[in-house]
């Protein structure tokens, strides 16, 4: 049985029942318009010994800047309570904005260095927004152990910071991309593409292909990976925001030669639709 | 029995016993040079149901600023120790600076309106070190109750801010200050006061009870109450950094007319040495 609650107040109460009971909670914080891969991280909390999972549904304000798609991203939460409760969530929290910012609101929680490239340059008030909603959400479930996608890889390192230097008592897992048969990493904005962008939105995991193939026979030199890597996306996409090779868990860009442990980070729009995905080269299945 | 754990590791590890227990657990953060103003917060937290109280002793660097007197701060944790024995207290926690801020240490947590004016303005990295490492705290030791003195009074409403904003699951109580017999409120900063400074210093809390007697007989002339506040400090001290008549929640500073429930604030330089007080106009005991 999948109990979805909306106020603050009932989900403090339903965690700490769930707490009580000797549990050891899992949260999965998402935006809804629920797919795989937000499926796959239930299981992930639950194979970190999570005997209680908490999806958190919210599409919040603060991570989208002027002119995003906060307005039209998708908003499914019927679909997503049921995708829930096939998967024996226990609890389904989707508060309103007003719940979450009550009028008065005004503290944040900043993660400096790890924000300052890539996502962070291209959506400066986003990390923030993304850092102080899910330091409510730990408060709030008081959860051991909480799972991030890593198609949101910089946001994974990100939190995974925060909550080490904050001192938080949750493991923060990063999962693995999840992606549709044809490659494309699974993304609720997937939904905006229209049928010829759907089939150009392949070049990215394209190009990643293509670093992690001349990775894995030997190639060590980061222009000559950022340059396979963005070949088909140039081709195909309408603009680059970013293509960089960096070190997975510093995300500091590689210069010169690439080292053991790096991650090729992409952004890219097409159309009306801004795409993010990335590959560990050499460790990914792609 | 009281221990002492140095480490943050070794931190987790009591406090998660202590909670294993069902203990009720409260916490004193301090910057140690323990007072009577400490210890009444002590029993404050064991008034609010606190069954295991921690105390941590850490003199913080990031909530000075430059110039500030950080590395003359007191420092004398085998008599806090000794005084915490004595009050019963189950676990002192005294982590060295890079204990609490390893390497890379790149988070922060900030209050923004509340934070804006007084100590804020005069110390303008001040409440994001005090927020930061208090959120730690609450991390590190997940209290049930948390306690601070009124002396800080500002200090004490951007904590319970920062509580409520982020979901925190601690009650952030705010403590009457405890006064030396004639008045001064007790602070470890007043060991840097000679002879003659310390004769001196009564000034502020001499200028808060004619505030507060004004008050009490009627007085609402935001104007005139601060000239009563003031005249004292001023004859007395070297410099005043502010005096002012505030809504004791908001902390928005009044005009013209004081209203139901007003705190005044007041900063001021007495040689080297930098004293606040505060007092909420008929209620406060002076």
């Amino acid at each position: 049985m999948t109990d979805v609650v909306h106020e603050p107040r009932a989900l403090r109460e339903a965690c700490d029942q769930l707490r009580a009971s000797d549990a050891r909670v899992g949260l999965v914080p998402t935006m809804g318009a629920l797919h795989d891969g937000h499926l796959s991280l239930v299981a992930a909390t639950r194979e970190a010994g999570a005997t209680r999972v908490v999806v958190s549904v919210f599409v919040n304000p603060t991570q989208f800047g002027e002119g995003e798609d906060f307005d039209k991203y998708p908003r499914t939460l019927e679909q997503d309570v049921e995708l829930c409760r096939e998967r024996g969530v226990d609890l389904v929290y989707a508060p309103p904005v007003d719940g979450m910012y009550p009028e008065g609101f005004e503290t944040h929680v900043e993660v400096e260095r790890t924000t300052a490239r890539f996502e962070g340059a291209h959506r400066p008030t986003h990390f923030r927004g993304v850092t102080t909603v899910v330091t409510k959400l730990f408060n709030a479930v008081g959860p051991c152990v909480a799972a991030f996608g890593r198609k949101d890889y910089q946001q994974w390192r990100v939190l995974w910071r925060m909550a080490r230097d904050l001192d938080m008592p949750v493991e923060v897992l990063g999962c693995p991309i999840v992606r549709e048969p044809d490659g494309l990493a699974m993304s609720s904005r997937n939904r905006y593409l229209d049928a010829g962008e759907r089939q150009r939105a392949t070049a990215i995991v394209q190009g990643l292909r293509a670093a992690d193939a001349a990775y894995r026979d030997g190639e060590r030199e980061v222009a000559r990976l950022e340059a396979l890597a963005r070949a088909p996306v140039q081709a195909d996409f309408d603009r680059i925001d970013y293509i960089a090779v960096v070190g997975a868990e510093s995300l500091e860009p590689c210069t010169g030669t690439a080292g053991d442990d790096v991650v090729v980070l992409c952004a890219a729009h097409l159309g009306q639709t801004r795409l993010i995905d990335n590959a560990r080269l050499g460790r990914d299945r792609l």
